[in-house]
């Protein structure tokens, strides 16, 4: 059954226009009593039936609530620096599939890409659309949003979540284990991780000192290299694995 | 530092010719005491020396064992319906770098890749390369073989391992969450698990039947829908957590 997400409150009933109406009547060729998953943007989501269709909007009434929590108990949010090519639009894609709930990119030191203020707009945009669609895909229940962000920018923000890693390919050469699960037994529903990814490169002893400095703790993710786009699916598959079917 | 695997049983002095040859001489243009990783097709992992490099072979003489076990303690092997596109090759890629042991391609019904026999076996060449270039990357002791085979003979297999799982959409949908811990509990060291993904339509329920009848258990991994290609990366990254961070 088709998703949509609105940007609006819940409602029982609802009409919806622009994008979704599109989709709804020209793409899927849509016609009353068809139902569809409605996400609004204070993470209701329910099952709601056509009563009617014109050409500027649909209507939708409730049929009920979506009973099945789709979203990781706890927030993650995942940084990456700058990687190369579109690697950041597989790791929008994918993480959001894996229950991301947000994306900050940021100037890594070793990064190759280097994108100006208009580049990063578009690819901005790009990105976005690409979460909405994964979101869509994969039934999730809130949409996770992407944004760029300088590394002050980035440090600036750790006071906002309950927990800071750093992905660090040294821990995972020096068989550092301890530390994600440790994070997962601290944290519980509602609070909210941030995990910092390097570029190809990986981060730098520089970058490391700061975002320690700042709160962040080390982190392997276990004994085998995982490439800057791999590593964050890794993350998020063990939160997964961790808060939503072992316990 | 780089590694290269070889089609050979460890020794401490080895003389290495062909590709690796071409790739330390001409590539990396390496030269006497230079070190690189060198692993045997029987898992020992090495860091070498260079005694020597001429035109046609390079000599290497062991320094240490590596120490530390890069490879999942269960063997997982990935069998894949043959999805769209690319999608085989970046399962392949990512699902090397995330631990699998092998992988085997086979024909979903739902698939709408149809590769004869010449197209199999250039893509079957091409994957074990990437396969191949990710081990290496990723620091692997052991190299995946990327397989094909069609539904009978897949079945056929299923003797050889000591659980068979599917990763099955509609188990995820109904909130299964128990299967997968319960396999990893019963799973020790050494022991064998074969987990079969469907392709972009997911499996039919005649393949669900045939697999089941065959001793094959459902499995969900997590409550969000992944695509064809993210399932196994969830369900590796799990393993990986399991065995080698959470215990």
């Amino acid at each position: 059954m088709q998703r949509y997400f609105l940007d609006q409150a819940y409602q029982a009933t609802v009409e919806v226009s622009g994008e979704a109406h599109h989709h709804m009547s020209r793409v899927m060729r849509m016609s009353a009593e068809d139902q569809v998953f409605l996400v609004f943007n204070d993470q209701t989501a329910i099952i709601a039936q056509i009563i009617s269709i014109d050409g500027d909007k649909v209507t939708l009434e409730e049929v009920e609530k979506e009973s099945l929590q789709r979203e990781l108990p706890i927030n993650i949010t995942i940084a990456s620096g700058f990687p190369k090519g579109e690697k950041l639009e597989l790791i929008v894609q994918k993480g959001t599939e894996l229950g991301a709930y947000a994306f900050i990119a940021f100037p890594g030191e070793s990064s190759v890409a280097k994108w100006d203020a208009k580049k990063q707009q578009k690819k901005q945009q790009r990105l976005n659309k690409i979460a909405q669609e994964a979101a869509e895909q994969s039934h999730r229940q809130a949409l996770p949003q992407v944004e760029f962000a300088s590394e002050k920018e980035l440090i600036a923000r750790f006071g906002a979540y309950d927990a800071v890693l750093i992905a660090y390919e040294e821990s995972a050469k020096q068989g550092e284990q301890a530390q994600l699960v440790q994070t997962f037994q601290k944290l519980n529903a509602g609070q909210k991780l941030l995990v910092v990814f390097g570029p190809e490169g990986g981060l730098t002893l520089n970058e490391i000192e700061k975002f320690q400095a700042a709160g962040a703790h080390l982190c392997g993710l276990g004994p085998r290299i995982l490439r800057t786009e791999t590593a964050p699916f890794y993350l998020l598959s063990a939160a997964s694995f961790y808060y939503e079917l072992s316990r």
